[in-house]
């Protein structure tokens, strides 16, 4: 099987696509830019909402679920927000179908046509704000702090699975607050809980910051966000997390009486990570033998294999495989008996190494007489024959220092990938590089970011919170800059 | 606030609106016929949900995603299909929006037309067949069990919060099968699995049975049911299983290399339950005071209520309660501590009522003194005075009493209105009386279905599973028949 998986070092996009495709987490469908998500690529996807799911529920937030369609008209009353969206939207038109008398088929029925049309949700602020409207009348009903998993759909011209879709499945928070502040705080609450999960859980380090006004999302005062670097040294925003200021409130007119019983329009904040998060997954960790997923979020975290000769091998590694999963399961750990016969064991080795499983215990009857197995970890490659006794034990701390590898690996690459530039040839030169991130002065104008990204394709990933301050100029106009900003070349 | 519920036996459509709105489960949209959940109606799906997906799980399913969008081409490959789903359909035409430089707003952009129009899925049988196509090759890539949790579409004209919204919630099976025994067993099985968490979930008693060809999911052989009553004495399709037999697999020509190495076209089952389970549960048990949620599935089973006066005795219920929340969290019991200070105690319990939280438990100062509690059901309102000491252990057992109480109401319900009936007289006289379902014998054939549909409103909800078989005449037609059959009119 990894065979047929291209190397990174021949063709990083189709390695990229090799993984998704062959390691069954997506296909493509007959739907241009629409994805299926297999069974696989969709456990993983479970685990990872899962957690996140649990994190927004520990901070005081519910679930809820707004309707699919939004009318055309909403989109155009917050005036950043439409010019953001309105290009990509999925149009309903009309409510039914006829059966077509002269060619067969069906034909879209002319009298059904709706008086507005509707719009496939892009994002839902505009349907919850105006829902909002309804529910918050008082500082008794703030915070209001909702949560919603769903589908949303943008016309993507360009689709790479996972990572640009025309759908994605995604969660959008979106909160309502009595005070800028608390909104701010809510704000940033959001994108330390993101953060905590992309490098605890994913394995995945990431740069916390704030975007400039090019990239901020449309219809926000302010967007943070989290910012991971891939093995070709793009970056990948794997989540954002806007102040929305008043604009929402003031576009669907939602005032609340204060303390003082006066009238004053809500603070409101949105967030989100998507199925994106599973393509920087792939990209980050997977190697040119296949994926490569952190314990904590692989569906499946261990994988058993028999080698045997005859039905009497068989049953003796059966009966010792039984009492080990029964251990492994009892310490909660994911785990798999593959002991179909359809295939021989090398098989079965390439296929898991293939699908990320971080560890693959083999088991034959020789290993058996001396009370061993032989573990081997997916991350470095490494395998060592280890006793029987307690190995759930073993397996756990195995596990937990697998994740942490992953971690530390990425974390050095990453670390080892911002480079300080001071001049447009540097700049040019680290870029071309596939050096990652670029820490460069900038003059703080929309013009000159645009320019730079017209003429080399890279756009600033974010301002870092807490950022250095340090005098400097600007490498593209030698304005002068306040502090360093990180650029890079991204998804 | 109980008072706000229209009762009963003054409009029962409305006290159903009532419960719905009021009791916080959904709200109406600014989107014609969709509907937002709010967050408590919303945990209540999310429980359901829950526990549907580890059963579909248990029964050897995983979870994949399908696209949002059909090709319209695609509807029309089923004749059946197409007959049942054209008419209901939202159409996406365009794929982008302008802003409209003379008024103001977005418009359609007319160049942004689909070469072929997308239907927003009705239903998943054509997407995921036609994606079949690739994964099955021979009889090692089956049984495929895979389901969905989706949203869908069906553009309805008239509209019900939960029990009929332009846009719902659903889980959707798809399984492919090598033989039609095998797919039969499936469907029958996930009939199975649905009828067990009606009963012992949801405590809603349900007849097994197979629809009539008119009733017939648009492309099955045969579509299993799950029917229940509501107090009103309709019937409420709560969820159904069919067998598809090789129609889709016909259509998107899917086949499989058997074990004799010869191509044979797949055997298909699909199954769904949907949002509508919670109109449903609302309408099976509750009161003219509200929402009366069966423990096992309620998001919130106990609800504690401190009556005090001053700091002093607050402080003391506090550190009590904080202990038995300890205790009940432990034994896995959901429960909240009210102790907001903006509601007086009266005013709580009638809220909790009205959310149908099948225990409250209010604490005052001489509770305290005596080491008891005043503990009130919500299913029969009575209340009693219960010991401190290991109440949770006592709520536990008084949560499952709630449970099978519930189940037995809604059952001697059911039971005691199915009703024989041999003449036509009969038949119409117990339908007008809202005596529930009424067994009667029927010719057999579509046409005096619909005949009897046109005069009664009446549809036959299932043939019951091992029916007795009796010799009988037609109640319309007075022709020959051999069993019995459920008519009733429904939701």
């Amino acid at each position: 099987m990894s065979k047929e998986i291209t190397a990174r070092s021949e063709d990083y996009s189709q390695w990229y696509n090799d993984l998704v495709l062959k390691g069954g987490l997506a296909d493509y469908s007959a739907v241009k830019g629409c994805m299926v998500i297999k069974p696989y690529g969709f456990g993983l996807w479970e685990g990872m909402r899962d957690v996140l799911d649990k994190m927004f529920k520990d901070t005081g937030h519910q679930n809820a679920y707004f309707p699919l369609f939004i009318p055309k008209s909403f989109l155009s009353k917050e005036a950043d927000h439409v010019e953001g969206f309105a290009k990509e939207c999925a149009v309903v038109t009309h409510y039914r179908l006829k059966v077509d008398e002269q060619n067969g088929g069906v034909v879209v029925d002319p009298e059904a046509k709706l008086e507005e049309e509707l719009i496939v949700r892009p994002t839902s602020e505009t349907i919850i704000w105006n829902t909002y409207k309804n529910w918050i009348q008082s500082h008794r009903d703030l915070p209001l702090l909702i949560n919603q998993w769903a589908n949303v759909v943008r016309w993507e011209m360009r689709t790479r699975l996972f990572l640009r879709t025309a759908e994605f499945l995604w969660q959008e928070g979106h909160t309502a607050h009595a005070t800028a502040d608390e909104a701010i705080a809510e704000t940033r609450q959001m994108l330390d809980v993101y953060a905590d999960f992309a490098e605890n859980w994913m394995a995945l380090p990431v740069v916390k910051g704030v975007k400039s006004a090019n990239e901020r999302f449309a219809g926000a005062v302010d967007t943070y966000c989290i910012e991971a670097l891939m093995q070709d040294g793009k970056a990948l925003q794997a989540g954002t997390s806007h102040f929305l200021g008043q604009n929402f409130a003031k576009a669907f007119d939602v005032q609340f009486t204060n303390k003082e019983n006066k009238l004053e329009y809500v603070w409101a904040t949105s967030w989100g990570v998507s199925t994106r998060l599973i393509g920087a997954l792939v990209m980050a960790h997977s190697d040119d033998d296949g994926l490569v997923l952190p314990p904590r979020i692989a569906p499946l975290q261990v994988v058993i294999v028999p080698i045997y000769k005859g039905d009497d091998q068989k049953a003796r590694i059966d009966e010792k495989v039984h009492a080990i999963m029964a251990d492994l399961k009892k310490a909660g750990i994911r785990v798999k008996y593959d002991d179909s016969d359809n295939a021989r064991p090398g098989w079965k080795f390439a296929e898991y190494e293939l699908k990320g499983v971080p560890v693959r215990i083999a088991l034959g009857a020789r290993d058996l007489e001396n009370n061993v197995a032989e573990v081997a970890r997916r991350d470095n490659k490494t395998k060592e024959s280890l006793s029987l006794d307690n190995l759930a034990g073993t397996v756990q701390n195995l596990l937990d220092e697998i994740q942490q590898n992953i971690y530390n690996k990425a974390k050095a690459y990453r670390d080892g990938h911002i480079t300080q530039v001071d001049t447009w040839d540097e700049f040019i030169a680290t870029l071309d590089g596939k050096a990652g991130f670029v820490s460069a002065h900038w003059d703080g104008t929309s013009e000159t970011e645009e320019a730079i990204k017209e003429k080399t394709k890279a756009t600033i990933r974010c301002i870092p919170l807490n950022n250095p301050q340090e005098e400097g100029k600007c490498i593209l106009t030698g304005k002068p800059s306040k502090e360093r900003v990180l650029f890079a070349r991204a998804y």
